[in-house]
């Protein structure tokens, strides 16, 4: 195992402090439990958005904690769901007075731990509201997840809800507009290597030096099928037609399109998927309206890509371009 | 090799089509030969700041191009100069009337060509400066160079001269700017993987399973030597030390740390090591005032990362906070 760290059971925490001292400005980390919130305290009667999950997917959470978008979030240990102690003490912490809106990407543990915090924050008086997301079309049940897995419209809804809660709306209205992006955001992933958790210290999965996985899960999870490395047309294609059948996309629909890097893509190959895709979806009269390209839910230093595609609306597309100001995404301010 | 390419003859065009794509309200992209310019021209009487080089180290160069930073920016083939007539089409199509400076990092290859385009374009009547970056203090000669490598200091000096060109400094102010930001920052890098350029098809150079290389150059060139991997304390100290003793710092200095992720490192790895950099930096009472951590000049898939430090004054730092907005930087918009 090859990384830059000093003792793979701290890799988190130690991550964390180095986050902290970069955005001071935009974050504070507390530790023990561990949880990030925004330096600037949500104002009286915001609905505060959380949150969390597995680290080793960076940016998300913690880097899309900020202005318009995530209060707070709660990074477990890699690829470990947060337990409930974090997620309550993030609760308390920036609960503003008018309630708590968990996203949570479906994972039974990270489902099960931001349960329980609801039911603690609700001993209190704290009126949470939980919206599951599970936008990955690859498989139907898998490896840590009953129902479809939650992948790349993950940061799509953080960002959009995150701006509805910024403008004032209330907890049903930001509960109900997540699940709203929910129905209308798809995604699929692929790898072209594993990658290595750092207390296992061995590669969570093999894969041949011309073998590809399509489908896979942000944990290395298994997908569809392993196949032998083809083009990146083919590659697009893999993704884009499933996403396409399945909610089902029409032509006339507007999109944004988001194509992910899993960590270890260079920016490079993502472009030129980016162009493929975009291509793709013309040829069917799907509209790119908005796009998004980088690594933004990663797998450690897996690399392979992502692709989701989202339904937009009038309002969805004002949400997206709202001001946003957190270290992983920023524009208007 | 596994990329998510089509032709590895044709990786640089294809990629640039899908960049042209996703950024089609910052930047035009031109073929043949290939040349990316701001989608909006720059005002008249404004000097015009270019750069360029090989591909591979996305998003660099183009990734830059837009409000306050490049006006145009000219990517080689893989790791392979530009030719001086893409940096000459680049010349003529950005030249707003005050002058044209190229921002030329010390390759052997890429200081020929600006050269020639400078050339070609003074035939024609326009005024162009050049300033050669030389920021890494790894090795004096190298592979490609004679003098001191160009590395992530590029960065750093295309963002501050760009809003010194932005905010209506002449050419001999930009190019003075220019000279004096590089004499005030210093870099290095290590790697913990090689990479493998697309139309070679195999690894650059070979690091067994236990190794690192310290002092890499951001294609791979030998660096300084070759160690087993160490703690990130260890490998951060490594690259520190000499950067602190080359200009050198000192107590009280104000400071811009950079932590540069080689295309291939987790996000987690980067900011676990920024935060063991800028504690290093304080225990010598060395000042970070402002910081950048992320891929910004990479190698491809490499693995591994690169430390720069820029000396800062209130100059600097009001140029470095001017508002950017270009696909891979954006602020203050």
């Amino acid at each position: 195992m090859k990384k830059i760290i000093n003792n793979p059971e701290t890799v988190v925490q130690d991550s964390l402090r180095g986050f902290a001292a970069a955005h001071a400005d935009l974050v504070e980390v507390h530790f023990d439990p561990d949880y990030v919130v925004r330096a600037q305290p949500l104002p009286p009667g915001t609905v505060a958005v959380v949150s969390g999950g597995g680290s080793g997917h960076e940016p998300l959470h913690a880097g899309f904690v900020g202005t318009g978008m995530l209060a707070a979030a709660c990074p477990g240990a890699v690829f470990t769901s947060p337990t409930p102690d974090q997620i309550h003490a993030a609760t308390m912490a920036v609960n503003a007075g008018a309630g708590v809106l968990y996203l949570v990407k479906n994972y039974t543990g990270d489902v099960l731990n931001f349960e329980t915090a609801a039911e603690l924050a609700a001993a209190e008086g704290v009126e949470v509201a939980s919206v599951v997301i599970d936008d990955d079309v690859a498989v139907q049940d898998s490896l840590y997840t009953a129902g479809r897995r939650g992948v790349g419209g993950t940061v799509l809804i953080e960002k959009i809800v995150g701006a509805a809660a910024e403008r004032g709306d209330d907890l049903a209205a930001c509960a109900e507009l997540a699940r709203r992006v929910n129905s209308q955001v798809r995604s699929m992933g692929m790898a072209l290597t594993s990658c290595v958790v750092p207390h296992v210290g061995r590669p969570t999965f093999e894969l041949g030096d011309d073998e590809m996985e399509i489908g896979i899960g942000i944990h290395g999870e298994p997908g569809r099928e392993r196949l032998p490395v083809e083009a990146a047309d083919q590659i697009v294609a893999r993704l884009l037609e499933p996403i396409l059948a399945d909610l089902p996309f029409t032509e006339g629909d507007r999109t944004l399109l988001f194509v992910n890097g899993m960590g270890g893509t260079p920016l490079i190959e993502l472009y030129l998927a980016y162009g493929i895709a975009e291509r793709f979806l013309a040829e069917r009269g799907i509209q790119v309206h908005r796009r998004l390209v980088g690594n933004y839910i990663t797998s450690l230093e897996m690399q392979g890509m992502s692709i989701t595609l989202l339904r937009l609306d009038d309002e969805l597309i004002s949400l997206w371009d709202a001001p946003v100001h957190t270290p992983a995404l920023r524009w208007g301010v």
